[in-house]
């Protein structure tokens, strides 16, 4: 096999399993070649890879080691999407009766949810989260290619107390904007104790549900490492109920009261990946 | 930059870029070359791509051609992936007071979910769908897969009438096992009239909430041009309320009553891809 056709080949291999490890033996087995020529190879790929930042070969040395490929996104291309995606949510006609901003279209749409599961993966793979936690039902897409992209399952808590999955955990929480009391619950089987969890929502008001969330993983001995929110409701800035969490984009303008968009591009400059 | 250099570069580009066509000027102007060297590159990535068939290099001829990456599967990765699940939910303690299947954290775990979604796509490739169209709450993440695979949007229906997505249409529907009456609903602005569907959920019972999301599809003039699903409960047999459907594992065995699953990888065999 020509080098050429070998290099393409790991490169798919690669690619193809994002964050899965691969010994070098793997690969030299398969091609019948010695590790070093296969190093060699490697290098050539990482290098080449290293320039665009959608990704990068991680090389891991020792007996147990190999090479693996992490899903990432650069600063340049995160920054226009979430200033593009911020203009597609204002120029569409886009406000609901009830002031609700409609964005399930997006939510579902693969080309959107991959991207911003790159992003929230480049900001939080530094707190190696063991599992992302979302609740049901437009937060999934979202925490499920944040997962996707960071090698780790996905959990989801549902509302309300659903039967079939075993014994579980209920908690009771007030949904801060509405103020009713509401349950969610989880399976004991959906999440081992004592793991550092990710949670990942599409939007936060007053932050109700994701308390609830932050007080159902203590019942799980969870560590929570991070709260990432797609969008944040600005109405609700000055009585929110939780405040270490990062968000992408905003809703409103509390200097105007107007109901825009607007990208928090300076979230990733903070959090410099 | 020396060929390799740029070849590397191109599959990188198309295979994290799925489903996204580009075409080959695109590539001539960033690496400075004419159109026929970028196309030999192309050629030999296509027809290294297509050793593995983990997905292959689609070129379109033509002004508003170019090449594209369409991710796949081979028949035998998806019958050995199949046999392996299988194997995983019945060595498990899995089956759950009240003869419910847990299988909520397979359905949440990327590795398992992008390849069933693979699968799906792989087979309903050639029907051509616009969109793929689910229910909440555990078919979300099967069909996010299968429309990131095929390189379309996802459609969510949502139980009973949800107010925060503008007007809806609700269709009530009997559930085939429960035979409690039902409603699921789906926002208008959630799929345009005319499209062509595909219907993926984790299981199948009855059929009930399937025949309820054709139904509902009915009302946005829509095409359903497949039903697939990953578990089929083989209690429901004689009297399932939709027939021209696919599922990739049966859950029971009627010739023993047995609560044993079972990978149909005659299935894969049938839809050859």
């Amino acid at each position: 096999m020509k080098r050429i056709d070998r290099i393409i080949a790991i490169t798919e291999i690669l690619l193809s399993h994002p964050n899965q490890l691969f010994p070098l033996g793997v690969f030299a087995d398969r091609f019948q070649l010695a590790k070093s020529t296969i190093s060699e190879d490697l290098m050539e790929i990482k290098s080449r890879l290293s320039l665009t930042k959608r990704g990068f070969l991680e090389t891991i040395p020792g007996a147990a080691g190999g090479v693996r490929y992490l899903p990432a996104i650069s600063e340049t291309e995160a920054t226009d999407f979430l200033e593009q995606l911020a203009q597609t949510l204002n120029t569409s006609d886009r406000i609901l009766p009830g002031g609700f901003l409609y964005m399930a279209d997006l939510l579902y749409d693969p080309k959107i949810i991959r991207i911003l599961g790159l992003i929230f993966a480049s900001i939080f793979r530094p707190k190696k989260p063991d599992a992302v936690v979302t609740i049901e039902t437009k937060g999934i897409p979202l925490a499920l290619m944040t997962a996707d992209s960071l090698g780790i399952p996905a959990v989801v808590v549902r509302h309300g107390n659903k039967v079939t999955e075993g014994s579980s955990v209920s908690i009771n929480y007030i949904s801060g904007s509405s103020k009713r009391i509401q349950t969610m619950s989880l399976a004991r089987k959906a999440l081992d104790t004592g793991k550092r969890v990710l949670i990942i929502d599409d939007f936060i008001k007053a932050g109700g549900t994701a308390k609830g969330i932050v007080s159902l993983m203590h019942e799980f001995d969870a560590e929570v490492v991070g709260l990432g929110f797609l969008m944040e409701d600005t109405l609700w800035n000055a009585c929110r109920l939780v405040t270490d969490y990062l968000s992408l984009l905003q809703y409103g303008d509390p200097s105007t009261d107007k109901p825009i968009i607007k990208a928090k591009t300076h979230v990733l400059r903070q959090n410099e990946f």
